[in-house]
């Protein structure tokens, strides 16, 4: 069976998913406790894609996997593994292999393992650092969580600004240890403030003789220490960062930060920004049901409190509708329209937030134009409805009531799904996070208020 | 007023948002027709800052800064530029002034520019070019769209695979012209296939006589030339890469390509998705309030057919409604936390699709785990329902067919929102796109079925 598996061809073809066949003769390897089979399987994938195999089988079969795969967990796998699961592999792991897992990381990477464990956890993989190591690391802790600090690495590859290439080169060539990644050398000031940078293809593609100043990058930007790491992402995405010097508040050289970190946290704000938007806090396919149904519980309840808000105004029309039964066949496509419409405005609100397209400069006018787009979609729609209505219940008025209804929802789903998200970013609370609920509310009880109430008015 | 401007401070402290008073200095200048300000102002901006700036000031003041702007508009900013933007941008541009912006791009930068433009700017903008990049823009172009072939630059910078340290930094040394960005040097076999990369800091940091070959990265992957974009954008996210060299059929070495086009694509990538579920195809907040409604209204229209199939489950139960018409109070309840369990599971699966962690081997699973949470948390509202509807309308009967139409319609929740994405994908229909209207659907229908249903039969 698992000869048929052929290891260069671990992802489907360039579609880099993982193969279905060797996910199958892992957990065959794991049945039969065959270890020699595991790691002839295992060991030549990437750590990553471990870390998807390890994300896609059962609780079970990762314990029996942990097991058999001895010396296989290393510290590039656990990194790449998803939190929740991480602290339950180190909760696994011996504090011996633990110790050789982390043994071989980056302190930068180790920093990125420990930061979201828990302190007993997090003091275990310290402990099994070597002093230097562990100083780098907790002094990285030191910096505020999601920050510039937290996601750079320490080792930089720096040069005074007077050099020329030729020194430059030599000082390079001459170097013991230099860093595995780096793309820049970083000219500074002899107060170590850096003042520009230059990229290692520059430097081989020109004379000894030229001045370092000279051929310097136009994209140079320095990163705070303690600017928000989701700041960091957008700068490397607008300016087309590969890396940058990071800098402490006197401007002085502390670390760099590599375009890969930058696209991981890009990666992962896209990811909580959709996941909020759904009203799923955070939460990912290897959580345990006992998590996932806690994580879900708080954004469900929210919704039925919205709910019950809505019920509420149906509630003052019941006299109305007991009069006249096709008001509660109805009802529920205005709201509908409304909820829809609402989503719309917002998403592309929540989203221009956070690509800073939606300023304090343009928000009068981007606030104009959804209540207009509103306004349009809701006048075709009520002239649709509007027809409908009148024809399956007989009623020319019904009719009109559904589509002036709808009209003043969709105006005010446009407004609201643009100004919620834009007065909660004012506020300092993520849009994406609590918006999804106020305009459901406000689309549901207007939609609901201006059909039942109208009718009132105009039918009975 | 405009003295007031740091320009070495054009975004705000750290947050790189545009400075409301850049901005408003910017509507100064060109209200004034004060075209020196303007490039006092606009020049020192990076092009994607004043990409941005073009998209957040109104349609009028943009032909107004074309106008003043004069030469200001190069290729760099039209690059950056929205599509819809671009397009009416380059229709303002005159020829000369086209092919001045576009002449110093490189080709994979034309190629960016020019694959969404209508034919005949499509022709402006090549007429603009010299013969070389002519034929090199369009040979990109003979690629599929949103392949790796049109994301690719052409320059690479390689070496035979039999070389040494000394003889590669000799040769770089000696070129004319080396590419402006490039990290890696890669090998290739007498047949151009490449076999291997090195760093350059690798090579800056290695004796001469080291073999290339031995010093070579472990991340090295290379590219399919027809490979999806999206593809492309996973594997970098996914290994993190930082350059890959592009091949074609033949495993022959035709480009290469760099991190920061790839990221980019990933934040397209997550924009679209983000969308889509919203139910907003495409759309950004400088598109005209014609385009924008014509971009909704197709899913508006959607939505409408799904919320009228819910109201023909509804009018199956009007005579039932007559006699109580609490159900009309307490039914859009049981739809609204169905609908929005049914979207948490839709959106947790939709982004483990498109991170390829929901996969053939876990999909049972998750499809049993999602049921289970919709089982627990339905019961939960089902306890809370069930007290509130029977305390409301002082019917412990109704409150007990709450609860239950509570539990059914969650746990379908569950299902369908897993289950359909998941079909959608296999059938080739992007996930994102349709099935947050089919989920829905079926928490409406299936609540309001099993609401009133169960009330007629129980309290009837």
């Amino acid at each position: 069976m698992a000869d048929d598996i052929q290891i260069s061809e671990q992802r489907d073809d360039g579609a880099y998913a993982l193969a279905k066949d060797l996910v199958q003769s892992v957990l065959d390897s794991i049945a039969n406790r065959d270890a020699e089979e595991l790691h002839r399987v295992l060991d030549p994938l990437h750590p990553a894609d471990v870390a998807d195999l390890f994300e896609q089988i059962s609780e079970e079969k990762r314990a029996g996997l942990l097991t058999l795969w001895r010396g296989g967990m290393d510290g590039d796998v656990l990194s790449e593994l998803e939190e929740n699961l991480r602290e339950d592999v180190i909760d696994m792991l011996e504090p011996a292999q633990l110790a050789e897992a982390v043994r071989d990381l980056d302190s930068d990477d180790v920093v990125d393992l420990v930061e979201d464990l828990d302190d007993s956890q997090q003091e275990a993989v310290l402990d099994a650092l070597d002093d230097a190591d562990r100083v780098a690391v907790e002094q990285a802790l030191s910096y505020p969580e999601e920050s510039a600090g937290r996601l750079m690495q320490r080792e930089v590859v720096m040069a005074p600004s007077h050099w020329n290439v030729g020194e430059a080169i030599d000082f390079l060539r001459n170097q013991d240890d230099l860093p595995e990644q780096f793309y820049h050398m970083i000219l500074v000031d002899p107060r170590l403030k850096p003042v520009g940078y230059v990229t290692l293809g520059k430097l081989l593609g020109s004379r000894r003789e030229v001045l370092l100043t000279s051929i310097t990058e136009d994209s140079f930007r320095t990163i705070p220490v303690d600017q928000d790491e989701e700041e960091v992402a957008y700068a490397f995405n607008q300016y087309h960062l590969i890396s940058a010097p990071v800098v402490d508040a006197d401007e002085r050289l502390v670390g760099q930060i590599t375009i890969d970190d930058a696209m991981a946290v890009l990666d992962g704000e896209a990811e909580e920004d959709l996941l909020r938007l759904a009203g799923v806090g955070e939460g990912s396919l290897s959580d345990r049901v006992v998590e996932t149904t806690k994580q879900r519980l708080p954004w469900l309840a929210v919704n039925l409190v919205t709910a019950i808000l809505a019920s509420l105004v149906i509630a003052q029309f019941e006299a109305a509708i007991a009069q006249l039964v096709a008001l509660a066949v109805l009802m529920p496509i205005v709201a509908s329209m409304g909820g829809n419409a609402g989503t719309q405005s917002l998403t592309v609100a929540v989203r221009a937030i956070a690509t800073k397209d939606l300023t304090g400069s343009n928000v009068w006018r981007v606030i104009r134009r959804e209540a207009l787009v509103g306004l349009i979609n809701g006048l075709i729609f009520a002239v649709v409805m509007g027809i409908i209505g009148a024809v399956w219940f007989s009623m020319p008025l019904l009719g009109g009531v559904v589509a002036v209804a709808m009209v003043v929802n969709l105006v005010i789903a446009g407004l609201a799904g643009t100004g919620i998200p834009v007065v909660l970013e004012k506020l300092g609370i993520d849009p994406a996070l609590a918006s999804g609920a106020f305009v459901t509310t406000v689309t549901d009880v207007v939609g609901f208020f201006a059909f039942l109430g109208l009718a009132v008015v105009v039918l009975l």
